[in-house]
This record gives C-alpha cells, sequence and structure tokens, in this order.
C-alpha cells in the first residue's frame, strides 16, 4: 500500500463517532501508546440493532446505551470528548468542534448515517424515523398516546386512521419493527383496550420491491411475508410511498392510507459530516475510499462503517450494518499500526458471517455459515447472539428479564407515555382531528376502556 | 358520621389521580360492583419515593414507573382515563378535562403535590425540582453534561463553580438525594474523570432549620449529619436560600455560592387543581377536610394524600408521604362502600408504621415499630421494604440488578445523557459561561479526559 506514514512517528489518532466502527477502532488503538481521541456527541454507545425494541415497549432505552467513559476506561491511552463534530479541515489535519479545534495525525471518521428521506419535503415533515435513542422513545410515546386517544369519542373511520401505521421499507429495520409492533398491539394492548379499539389498528408495511428483506433467499424471502401476514401486518409490495400529509399516506400505486403515522424505515444517508469532505460521494452520500478505507487524496484520513462506499467481489456495495462497521474499524486502526513499523497490510475484505432478521416472537430468518435457517431455531441463535453482542453484564440481564417478561407472559412493562408533554398526547400532530370532536360527558365515557 | 348517601345508590365514582392514594383508592373499590374511572394525566403509576435515584443514575426511570392500566386489567368495574383534570364543577358533581365532563356520584380527589418554590421568582426561573420522572432524567442529563462540560478549558474557579450543586431542603429528599449525588461523583465519575475535575465537584446541602430530618430524633438527626459530611457533603443549617441568578446562589447568612445548579427539595403545595375547591385552604395550599377526609359542604368529595390537610392527636398537620396517602385512600374508599350500607365509619386515624431515611450505601436512619435503628441494619430494612412496596415482579428485579451493580461494584449503568438537545449539553444554563472559553486546540486537549 501507498505509505506515505511509513516510519514516520503518528502520536494522535482521532476518532469520530463512537458506534461499532468508531469503537472498535479505539479498542483495536488502545495500549499501544498511542493518543486516541474518541470524539461522539452522545455520551454513550448505542446498540442500534435493538433499537426496534425500545421503540416497541419491549426494552428500556437504558438497557442499549451504554457509557462511554465506562467503556475506555481500562483502554489505555484512549480518551472522550463528548462534542459535536461540526467541521474538517483536512488540509491543516484539524477536526472542528462545538468546543474548539483538535489536531490529528491519522482520522478515522466513522460517523455512522442517519435517515434518507430522498428530499420528499411532506415527508420529511410528518414521518417518524428510528435511528436514535430518543427517536425510538418518542415512537413508543406515540404509539401509546395514540391508543389513548383512540378512546375518545370518534367515529370508526377517524379511530382506524388514528390506529393505523404505515411502515415504510421491507429491510430488516422495517420488518422486525412491523412484526414487533404487530405483537405490541395484539399480546400487550389487546389487554388494555377495547377489542373495538385493538380491532381499529392497522399496520401497513409498504415496499418499493416485489420483495422484503431482498439480500434473503427466495423460500426464506416468502416465508417472512407470510409471517408478517400472520401476525396482522398488511404487506404492500411493489408500492413506493410518495407523499404524506399528516392524516393520509399517498402511494405510487393511487391508493392512499388514512393515517396519522408513517414510520420511515426506507433508507440511510451518510452523517452530514461528509459534505465536509471533498470528493464525489457515491448513492446514499457514501464516502468512495481505496482498497485500504482511506481517502484517494488524504491517505491519513479512514472512513469506516456506514459512512464507507466499498464494493464487494462483485461490485455490489456492502451494505450498511453492525458486523461490517466494526470489522472496517479493526482493519483501520491495524492498518495504522501497521504504519508504525511500515508494513503493508492487506487490502479490506469483508468476512460475510451472515445475517439474519426477526419476525416476532418466535419466529426469524438467517444466513449464516453457509446454513438457511428460519423459525425457531433461527430465533433462539438470533437471541444469543443479540445477548452476546449487548456490550455488558447488566444490560445483558436487564434486557433477558424483559424478554422474558415479553416471550414468556405476553407482557411489557415498558409501555409508558413519558417526556415533557404528559397528558397532552406527546407527539400526535395536530392534523389528529378526533380529539376535537366531543359528545356530552356520559356518552365520552361509555366507550372508554 | 353524617350519611346523606346512606342508602342511596351510588353508581359512579371517580377519582383523580393515580399515585399512591388515588391506586389504594380504585383498589379497595375493585370487584364491588361500582362504577370506578381512575383519571392521571400520567398512564403509569409512578414510584415516588425512588425518583431521586433516577437522578443519580442509579436506576432507569422505567423501574420505578407502571402502566396503569396493566395494573388495573384485573380490576373489574375499574376504567382508566389518561387526561389532564382542568377544572372541577361541585355543584353539578363533573370533572372538567381536556377532553370532556365526566359525572360522578362521589370523587376523590387525590392529584398530589408539587413543587412550593415560595414564590420567589429567581428561584422559581432557575431551581431545578424533583416530582416527575422527567425531573429525575432532566436532573441526571444535566449533571453528567456539566462534568462533560467541566472537561473544557477554564478557571478552576469556574470549573468548582459549574460542578457545585447546591441541594435546598434537610427533609428526606435532600438527605437522600444529596448522599446518593456525592456517592455518584465520588465513586462513579470519580473513575470517568480526572482527578482535576472530580475534586472540583461541590455538594451544598442548606437547611433553614438547625438540623436535618426534623421528625427523627436528635441521635438519629446527629448520625444523618455525620453521614453527609463523610460523604463529602457540606451541610448548611440554618440558613436559607433567597435568591438564584443562574450562575450564583444567595443565602440568607448572606453568603454567596458560586454554583450553576440549585437544586430545590425544600418544600411541595398541593397540586393546582385544588384551586378550583372553593374552601380556605391551609399552609402548602393543602384542603382542609373534616373526621372524614370529607370537604365539609361536599360530603361527596373526599380529599386524600397530600392534598389533604389532617391533623393528628398533637393538632400538628400529618405529614405528605407515601404511607398516608395510601391509608388515607383506602379509609375513603372503604367510607363509601359503608354508605351504601348506611354503616358508620369511623374518623380517620394515621396509624404510623414508622419512617425511614437513606443516606448513601449502607446507610439509614429508621423510626419504625417503636425502635430506633441506624447504621447497616436501617439501611438493609431500607432495601427490603422499598423493593416488596416496588409495584410488580419486574421492576423488582430491575431494581435488584442495578443496585447490586452499584452497591457492589460500585458503578452506575445509567449515566447517560439523554434527549433531543445531544452534544449540546442539555440543560445547562446560559449562563454557564467556561464552554465559551476557549483556548487553542492543543491546550483544550492537554486537560481533557
Amino acid at each position: 500500500m501507498k505509505d506515505e506514514h511509513a516510519g514516520t512517528t503518528i502520536n494522535r489518532i482521532v476518532i469520530i463517532g463512537a458506534g461499532f466502527g468508531g469503537l472498535r477502532a479505539a479498542k483495536t488503538l488502545r495500549n499501544t501508546g498511542l493518543d486516541v481521541l474518541l470524539i461522539d456527541r452522545q455520551n454513550y454507545h448505542l446498540f442500534q440493532p435493538l433499537l426496534y425494541q425500545v421503540a416497541t415497549a419491549s426494552i428500556e432505552q437504558e438497557a442499549i446505551a451504554y457509557p462511554i467513559r465506562a467503556i475506555i476506561r481500562s483502554w489505555d491511552g484512549v480518551r472522550f470528548r463528548m462534542a459535536e463534530v461540526t467541521d474538517l479541515d483536512l488540509d491543516r489535519r484539524r477536526v472542528i468542534t462545538e468546543d474548539g479545534a483538535v489536531d490529528y495525525d491519522m482520522l478515522i471518521v466513522a460517523a455512522g448515517a442517519a435517515t434518507n428521506f430522498f428530499g420528499i419535503p411532506s415527508i420529511e415533515q410528518h414521518a417518524h424515523e428510528l435511528k436514535s435513542l430518543q427517536d425510538a422513545v418518542d415512537l413508543r410515546n406515540r404509539v401509546l398516546s395514540l391508543f389513548e386517544q383512540a378512546t375518545l369519542v370518534m367515529t370508526d373511520a377517524e379511530r382506524r386512521a388514528l390506529l393505523t401505521f404505515v411502515v415504510v421499507g421491507g429491510g430488516p429495520t422495517g420488518v422486525e419493527f412491523a412484526g414487533a409492533l404487530a405483537e405490541l398491539v395484539r399480546n400487550v394492548l389487546g389487554k388494555d383496550h377495547t377489542e373495538e379499539i385493538v380491532g381499529a389498528a392497522r399496520i401497513v408495511l409498504v415496499e418499493m420491491l416485489d420483495t422484503v428483506l431482498t439480500p434473503y433467499e427466495r423460500d426464506l424471502r416468502e416465508y417472512a411475508v407470510e409471517r408478517l401476514e400472520h401476525l396482522g401486518v398488511e404487506v404492500r409490495l411493489g408500492a413506493a410511498v410518495e407523499a404524506m400529509d399528516g392524516t393520509r399516506v399517498y402511494l405510487s400505486d393511487g391508493n392512499v392510507i388514512p393515517s396519522h403515522t408513517l414510520l420511515w424505515m426506507a433508507g440511510v444517508q451518510a452523517a452530514s459530516i461528509t459534505r465536509a469532505i471533498p470528493v464525489d460521494k457515491e448513492r446514499g452520500g457514501r464516502v468512495p475510499v481505496d482498497e485500504y478505507l482511506r481517502l484517494v487524496d488524504y491517505p491519513d484520513v479512514y472512513i469506516v462503517g456506514d459512512m464507507a462506499y466499498v464494493e464487494d467481489e462483485a461490485d455490489n456495495p456492502l451494505p450498511q450494518m453492525a458486523p461490517i462497521a466494526i470489522q472496517q474499524g479493526e482493519y483501520a486502526a491495524k492498518n495504522i499500526l501497521a504504519h508504525q513499523t511500515g508494513e503493508i497490510a492487506a487490502a479490506f475484505a469483508y468476512n460475510d458471517k451472515g445475517k439474519m432478521a426477526v419476525i416476532g416472537r418466535g419466529h426469524a430468518v438467517a444466513h449464516a455459515l453457509g446454513l438457511k435457517l428460519r423459525g425457531v431455531i433461527a430465533w433462539l441463535a438470533w437471541l444469543a447472539l443479540h445477548l452476546m453482542m449487548l456490550i455488558d453484564f447488566r444490560n445483558r440481564l436487564v434486557v433477558l428479564v424483559n424478554w422474558a417478561y415479553d416471550y414468556l407472559l405476553f407482557e411489557r412493562k415498558v409501555r409508558l407515555i413519558t417526556g415533557h408533554n404528559v397528558g397532552s398526547l406527546p407527539g400526535t400532530t395536530v392534523e389528529a382531528a378526533p380529539s376535537d370532536e366531543r359528545l356530552p360527558a356520559v356518552d365520552v365515557m361509555d366507550i372508554s376502556t
């Protein structure tokens, strides 16, 4: 590899982002005598794969977030700074944060991805996303609040619109979220509310392509659709969402779905900091890199994880998922260490250990170690893997308690409407008309649960 | 007792508030054939006694909040409505909520209490309170954010002011919070931050009277002060906080404490809905009631818990605490049932089972069953009692996991800065000048952890 840095002394490594990629890079660089500064705007590492479970009241937000300072405490040479990175000065080798600038000798940018609304204003305005911990909590609050609101007097049509959730995107996130939401409604809220209310609930999964979980093989994809429909999810394939006006969702096939809640899980784009990187971006704003994950014109800058545009042997871009970010973070760190001794590293190659997606209690699909799994076995594998991946003992235990509660007792205790604007149905859009239509008190009560 | 209602048929009982009092009243009225409507602006019951532990990152908010619908599900005849009560029409026997009116035959008002700033504007503007779940989470976020901000370049005086927490009120809440905060700083944040930063932290407990925990006997009160000081808390007795300008706290003894954070735990007042009750209020806005906890002019309205003004044998007002609210809620419900049969109930009398307050790991004071306890035994009793009181199995287990983690490993995993304005140090006041003073990047980093 080009080794401008071979032999040259590298003192400070700056890593932007404490997600899967950045954290692994920092871990790989610990105890090496290097001065590593990890920067993140959050003070915690977020275990994104389980965000959808927070959004569906299965686990508490604290169970999938872990204080970064607690993680790196025992990592010699690694320091943390909680700050928002506002700009990059690659020529002067500086990272600009809201709290001042930081100089680096080598930089690893692992800022991850944000939701991609594909520039559709009405969707950007009305859709809900699921990228941050707060997104998940807001979503949970909203779903629960809408069910409370649905106990008020309104027409059946109004109630149905109020409780119709349109999930966009047939990828793992959309599929797992739709399945978990369906179970929340059926198994849990079904106990809290009348048949009239729960019966009005509707979950629609809209996917532009003619299948969900594209990367999986046909039979697993069909199995997934079958499971979703079994859970009561309406699967709409070959249709795209074109607009949302707050109370109606407009599909490309001409259909209009009366709904107050559009959940956008249809795509991501590289974090906005990429605008500070002077290269032509690939699809989704991802940054093209050389075979060593470095910027072509700045070999002292590595791009890893969701932000990096890397193609596999078949020239397809690598998907944006945790295992890839982790491998890239480790690879970048090892290359930096190799520089010290002037070693030549091999080009990055993703070692695909497989993929899995869960579709409600006891069902999942998996491609792993050359095996195709589905059903309970795949689900148990999913459970085990994610529990192991959860970063520390306590979180594992807390999540296990929640899951046991959920799966054994069909109960979810975390269905709390939290936040500042309590009582005022947080998150419900102004368009949510029903609460404005009121009949005399006695009638109001007659239908309430 | 006066029994205007003896024999008369009572159909609907409305209970305002799902706190300790209201929830117990509803439980007592379940399965009695009566139509009971429980109204709360939250969808969960909050276990207030442990709020301070959420504020000090010991346990997650979900561990002390429990969905009301899950609690009442098995209670025949009890329904729930999530709504804000905006007014009362006692003459027409109606409760007015933001979502319409509700008629009642008998009403139990158990709306609890809110923080009492004693009408000091500067304190109302700058002080932080600890009454709601969100208050606790905001407080946690603020404390953790201030420690992150303290890693920036600033003078020692600035850092000291930034990390000085003035806790006002030597009652159980103030004492327990101050102790838990001191342990958070020393045992947990001490591992995350440099000695320079942790050493700058300062916790001052200000109490107007010449002692903390007034209702306890002298030796226990002295023990409490001794413990607090052992934990590094500065205890300032005989001084009141008179004003706060965002960066300085002004005491009645002329002292001025440079601090960005004033924690107001000095008093509560009856919930604002009492303004809809046409009687002269007692101290703290509490509502005077007859010996049966009813409004004198409206015997069909019961006031229970923190809102009710009731005197003990010694003509002292009963304190505002959970056990009293629970007993009053049960008493009111039983009286209502007695009406059905025209029975005569006895006047309300509080059965004092004792009180306890914890002061950091392994130390507590307790007056129970005529016994005076302190130290580890009192602390273990406190642990056991609160675990038993926590409303359901799962929460008990989750709390236990957290406590074990905290007490055995001196670790608190919940120290997360959550919320919308991440990165921007949520909750820090604009006056928090230090972050605005910046030196060149390298220097910035030199002192950071």
